[in-house]
């Protein structure tokens, strides 16, 4: 068998790279872990955001139209939610419901997330393996001015509106990487860690803030690679640039290259952005360019193969 | 104010004369007790089948076609529960769904259940009361050939075959009646107490086994009436019929009586049994003898009428 090519992935952006690897690899070579820093309670339920949007995203079966949740989505749920006076800022569509409702009660069973996740995953037809960073809770925080909100909050009800002042990714110092994910950063059969271009501040940092996890990265022998979200300046979805602003730093690639410095061995920028290349290697990053914008299943399968073909250049 | 009626009701039948009830009473006037010997936790919420059919059919969104559940009812929940392997013998909709995600989460902030439903008919426009028989939990558990089973398996997944041996209600020592059933039961306002032509052993029963109700009932001042749901010597709709002879007793108009006797002061009976009256009125019972089959709007009003004035004739 070859080695593993592990992905770490936030929700959208990096469930676009994520389809681009299952294009190319073979399923049992790919491993994504998950982001669970957004995952939160919501009618005593547990919400997994990314982890629902990489299995929906894998098994062909989301919401294109949306960005997010499952296809051929219905509302009634919703809609008689809000009839009864309940809580409406955080839509669950009626399939998605079923999705959160069964990781619910097979978490109160007893299950792991790591368990009810591959459970999900394998109905929905993804051979995949989608891993949670962590089978314990760690909830991201955000300080705005108005003090400390969720997450959901802050993404889904407040529209990334409020100013971030910090990030606080709350529970991780008693968290542990989940045991998969921490028996690839000791692995010798791992070929490259890729981190996705999801947003760094929130979907990345959490990962890379559990207790092992840099370490892990750095001492492995495999090559760890970056795709920068941000191409001309921007993000090309979500606050990803609004946040760095906010945070006081400037909005470029060289600026990714300066937040994964001392952890990656190469960065992945847009060939838009090859003018950075310079400044990018003077960190003792390598550098390549290709086109990282994603429109189509095509480039996914690209930027996947340029991710691959770089991995073996610096292995 | 006018005295009250007071209903004590399970589900569909009862919610007939429940709704012919609140047609010709002012809404303050009539209380509607439920039967909660039905409820249990599936998916980890709290279903309340007989509150949310009294609720359903008073707020006039009611699925008339189902005979349960709610009107314009979508199922995408339960076709993403079969995809994903879960349970799919207890069919939620999805807009039911949101009624016991709602109660759920109340019932865990630690509303009672008293609070949650008078919140849930309220949202729902009905202004009669609908009271829980008791808050706290009382399982009605049905011994069969087999051992014993849940009520909801029993009557859904088990479709009401098995083979009915004894019927018990697990937590009734220690339940207490609701705190404004009791209040009732202790009034010197109430008008008359009826019990409404619902499954004596299923629905009414749990009832009555509550822990200072039959002596309430049997003290207060106030007129019991039963509707006997036995017309003809068959149930009209359930297992009325089929569990009566398997728990070896005749099925008639009579053995409604017999089951009751000592607790009420009058029986409807349906015109169509008027030769039973005779033998009921032996056992220290009045009798009066109306249609009781109640298939429109108007039978169920013509029905309550009956009740009401027998009341009065009986006061």
């Amino acid at each position: 068998m070859s080695k593993s090519i592990v992905a770490l992935s936030g929700g959208i952006g990096g469930a676009k790279l994520a389809t681009g690897l299952a294009q190319i690899c073979n399923s049992e070579e790919l491993v994504i872990i998950a982001n669970t820093g957004d995952d939160f309670e919501h009618f005593g339920l547990k919400v997994c955001p990314d982890i629902d949007t990489l299995i929906y995203t894998l098994a062909g079966v989301n919401n294109s139209e949306m960005g997010w949740g499952r296809d051929g989505e219905t509302w009634s749920f919703m809609a008689a939610m809000s009839e009864l006076g309940g809580d409406t800022w955080f839509n669950l569509g009626d399939k998605d419901l079923a999705q959160n409702v069964l990781r619910t009660t097979q978490l109160h069973s007893g299950k792991s997330l790591s368990e009810v996740s591959e459970y999900l995953a394998g109905q929905l037809g993804v051979s995949v393996q989608i891993i949670p960073m962590s089978d314990e809770t760690v909830s991201t925080t955000i300080e705005t001015a108005d003090g400390m909100i969720e997450f959901q909050q802050y993404f889904v009800r407040d529209q990334c509106k409020p100013v971030v002042k910090d990030i606080v990714f709350r529970g991780i110092e008693v968290a542990r990487p989940a045991p998969k994910f921490l028996d690839l950063l000791n692995s010798d059969d791992v070929a490259a860690f890729v981190i996705c271009p999801s947003n760094p501040y929130l979907s990345i940092d959490p990962m890379l803030s559990l207790p092992g996890v840099r370490d892990g990265l750095r001492n492995n022998n495999a090559p760890v690679i970056a795709v920068s979200p941000i191409v001309c300046g921007d993000s090309l979805k979500g606050p990803t640039a609004k946040i760095m602003a906010e945070l006081g730093v400037p909005c470029s690639a060289t600026q990714i290259a300066e937040h994964y410095k001392g952890l990656i061995d190469g960065l992945i920028i847009d060939s838009s952005d090859a003018a950075l290349s310079e400044d990018i290697s003077s960190m003792s990053i390598s550098v390549k360019n290709v086109n990282t914008v994603m429109y189509s299943q095509e480039d996914r399968a690209a930027l996947a193969r340029g991710v691959l073909d770089f991995a073996k250049q610096l292995a």
